[in-house]
């Protein structure tokens, strides 16, 4: 029941790294809804390798297929099937992996929870590789989530120590928000932006990777969506966001550092100008109850350093359970936060645009 | 479908702060498991208030009355269902939120959703009073677990700036957790707690009140527990841990810290003894892909500070849009985090044992 | 999970025959919905034992207590939670049928689920007992269907061999089922009726039970409403319709009839006034491809005799496996179906108002 | 929501009659599975078109291709994902159907459903055609079955008012069984089968259709399995089989017939031989309170006339809402059951497999 996600809609991811192909099913998508492709296209790019010196050479077409659920160029109605196919197989450059798990990557998990079965290339299912279908998906409700006037931007919030300036918490302009979507590496302070990647040029010079952080704002989103306790949603987004692989946090607004403040500082007032209700902070991150304020949601997600090094590591053999060194082949990027970016705003979407289709109605 | 949790175990929860019950229905628990429930009542009190210094005075029975699913003292696989009375309901005290929204409650959110419709008295489904029914269901999970020699233990990490000192990433004795569920206030370092509740008293006597971090522990549950991508145990503790009111953000093991650091900092290198294989460190907080690495699980919760606060504050009345001044009455906990360590606990549970029973199978 | 039901709204139904209540929760409903809480207890009175001479003589309050999501008479948006005493529990009636099963009842199949945990008072939780609790949400469903122009009627179609006229498949008059609803024996043709409840009558002589058929009609769904494959009404219905207990089978329009003819006889050819569109027959029952098609639904349920005969049978001792002969003791109804009517309605009510609260939009 | 299925597995159905490709998506089967894929192959075969004198000349290769899940021959804990080409697609002969519904079909309430959105080649999502990916995933199923012990067969109970022998509803030797799997038109008694076929040959001659009955029996599926209420094997399996295009009724065990006798005809004894309890009769259909007795499940299946025919038909021109004659044009089955027989056989595997997946268990 791994890869399946939603309520109103169902999003069904399958693939591996290496499998023939990676791909999504979404079921529950309105009819007559026509896509823009080649915007899904810009935007799956943003996830795709080989893309800036800071990603992997390997190159991937990732153009998806559509099987199912589109006429016309529009949704029918019946469940959307799209397949990536993965042409860059390379299965011998993983196969040492599956008796010698590399340090945090799923590898050891996998062979506890599936004895051997699990599919080792690339990572199998775990891939980073399966942020295509999610990409594809959650690409697709941002169109709708736009149709409704709700805008998702994300930007690089911070490489290892080395950080951008924070969104605006009363909200951005909609051009920022273009601009980013449409950079190689997006930061809101360009200058900022060059130190960063020079922290990453740092890492892979030294064989080395470096984790981030990304921060994600919602426009747009109407006050009253979402739902108390299990459904909120901060419970939704969290459990969307999770799904990218190497994010370990998620906070919401002032998030860990709110929960150093006072009530009267962490508190945020609200005002009005006889028209619109507001608040004059932020730190809720747009979210009261579970439920949207009308202020912009916020949040901010911690990614892990990418756990592929050149450098030897040390690790264990399964089969004769022996201490080993191990140093893990292939080209990695050295630090995948760029790339998963447009994940993050994927999955952001995919949990926004269920809570609105699944938002329950008064009489 | 807010209020219901699980997929082998559902878990559905009612309930507002002053109506006549709040309760749990519990979907999917095996039969003839006994409840210890002495030792239940003794989970349920550590959330209750008036319990400490730091705690509101409304005084809670908060005795469970199980209406079915128990024959002869076991379950017998029909769902349990427990009902707690609300006794000291208080309705008049709040009527006036309803047009007047408190900051940072989900009063406004609600209104938003529910057009006047939901019920605002003490918060209403929205109140931390529904952390009972949670800690009630969470409670018996725990007594699951612990029969799977899984042990589930929470401290307060900090309050406002003041800090404990953490848990040890590798593991805590099964004593420390114990000497923990006995407290009122539960610390590692009980000097360092002292003036954790000298900061909790200052907010009090501002007429403030203060935020806070836990950090929850999970012992002794195997490798190989979880799912990759949206069923993940991050995704599944961070779908439950949410639906405690006030918590604003999860990190797994360094989380946000780990953010800034390098692969060859961040990564747990493998060992083994000959027998067992663990890591050296815990940075992944015992979850690797989404699954159990049979290393402790750790992560770490941020609660916001109390909204309610003596303090008078700036917020709008709806009915006729005009900016006003709101002090909001009665007594509150200037703190509630030392009340919301079981709630976590508890939250965590039902995620863990839900996990584990629906954990698929090899052939 | 068994007892949990629907996609947009949760049901979940909980209690045992002589638990201390049974009841459900809600979660779901639309806020500011006020229920008729006269028209609700009505209704549920309907399938209430002792209130004709065909069914047992356990007096019932029957009276639902409220515990939440009533605020002012309305909901509020949270989980509805309503329980139910039992009043006249007698467990002592029942401990021996834990070795000795009753012929057709559950009590060997749930003890070989689980192994002598089962509470078995009275049938447990697979009492018709439940039939409360689902009387009372699915009777809050057909208030709020009602809302919207749709009538959900039923009568006993036949019992045994005698047999009541069919609904009309082009449709009734609402003043004929407002009719039904008010009758203790629910027919279309009332001399009919009195044929039908002699054969009950032949049967309580005799020390023996009798089956029958209901048939229920749905006016008003509009065309629209529903799903293909698994989702469809069809697929809905049914799982709703098969909790309740002794149902058999169900069949849709012409149903096994149908099977027998040819496509020419049995297609619902369409015509049209220049305004609606419809069906010269209505063979498919108002549903095509899972989806209404604005033709009245109809289908027809098979209910079993009743399996608690006055008559000796021959069953097993499950203690040192010998074959016995069982006297089942105690008041039992001769026959079902009448109580069984409105719990019809009321599956058939949970199951099109949560079909119609899912049913995707097109954008 | 339409084409998602399953609580433990989660099988995700997509496709349309003529879009590029069928497919399914399988979650939660246990890794280490080998499936036999010669086996599946031949299963698969039995749904498909033109293999008999009674089926559509239509010729479909139905050669599945995975895309994932799949690791040297085994599944790897990965969701499995299959497409299935439509490689004999002709979707000019279907546009005129958009204005015109055919009686009977499912073009209207789609029409209803989608404005004009619905994918109407071929029946679009709503075609037979979908079976195929159904009887992939319960082709894989009915083996996981079969490897505990578990064999579903079925056979063409009657086609119009022509009937085989019914199964014997205390079993049926397994041979009887893979008899019947190899047969193009699987029946008990061969002689009735000419019978049978003649009633399909004067219908094609006539330019008409006819239905028919399925009967399904399920051998070695021991006691215990199921839940009560609505999550019963009677509701899953009806939720499964009303999936299959064109089925109109399930009953079990005696079914309707059973609710013509009283209770002392249509209860079943148990008997013992000191070791297994048996039932004397199977009018139950081996579920007591949605739990398997240990006794041969058993149920029937109404199937109705294709609606397809030659013969000229009533419609209506919804463009300019005229009445209107209509006759259909292309090659199709003048019978669908011999077809639907795997169909039924793969949506029981379904429900059952995932019924014992999901089983909850004792402590």
């Amino acid at each position: 029941m791994a890869s399946v996600f939603g309520n109103a809609l169902k999003v069904s991811i399958f693939g591996q790294s290496h499998s023939p192909a990676v791909g999504v099913v979404i079921d529950g998508l309105p009819a007559g809804f026509k896509p823009d492709f080649e915007a899904l296209k810009r935007f799956m790019l943003r996830r795709a390798p080989g893309r800036s010196r800071h990603a992997t050479a390997r190159s991937e077409a990732d153009e998806p297929e559509i099987l199912s659920g589109i006429v016309n160029g529009a949704t029918c109605g019946a469940p959307l099937a799209a397949v990536i196919r993965n042409t860059d197989a390379r299965p011998r450059d993983y196969e040492g992996i599956r008796d010698i798990p590399r340090p945090s990557h799923a590898d050891f998990a996998a062979q506890a929870k599936f004895h051997g079965a699990q599919d080792v290339s690339g990572g199998g299912h775990f891939s980073g590789r399966l942020t295509a279908p999610l990409c594809f998906a959650g690409g697709l409700c941002l169109q709708l989530l736009e149709a409704e006037g709700i805008v998702i931007g994300a930007h690089i919030a911070s490489i290892g120590n080395a950080s951008d300036r924070p969104f605006n918490p009363l909200g951005e302009e909609t051009e920022t928000l273009r601009r980013l979507a449409e950079s190689d590496f997006p930061v809101l302070d360009s200058a900022r932006g060059e130190k960063m990647q020079s922290v990453i040029d740092e890492a892979r010079e030294a064989g080395d990777s470096v984790g981030g952080v990304i921060e994600c704002i919602v426009m747009g989103l109407p006050a009253g969506v979402g739902s108390p306790m299990f459904d909120g949603l901060e419970n939704r987004l969290a459990a969307a966001v999770f799904a990218v692989p190497a994010v370990k946090g998620i906070e919401f607004g002032s998030g860990f550092a709110g929960a150093r403040l006072r009530g009267s500082e962490n508190n945020d007032a609200f005002y009005t100008d006889g028209c619109v209700v507001r608040t004059e902070t932020n730190n809720h991150g747009g979210i009261l109850g579970g439920i949207s304020s009308g202020m912009p949601i916020l949040f901010r997600v911690a990614v892990k350093p990418t756990p592929s090094i050149a450098l030897p590591q040390r690790s264990v053999r399964l089969s004769d359970k022996t201490n080993v060194q191990l140093t893990v082949k292939g080209r990695h990027d050295p630090c995948i936060v760029p790339r998963a970016v447009p994940a993050i705003e994927a999955a952001a979407a995919l949990a926004l645009y269920d809570a609105l289709l699944s938002n329950e109605a008064t009489v």
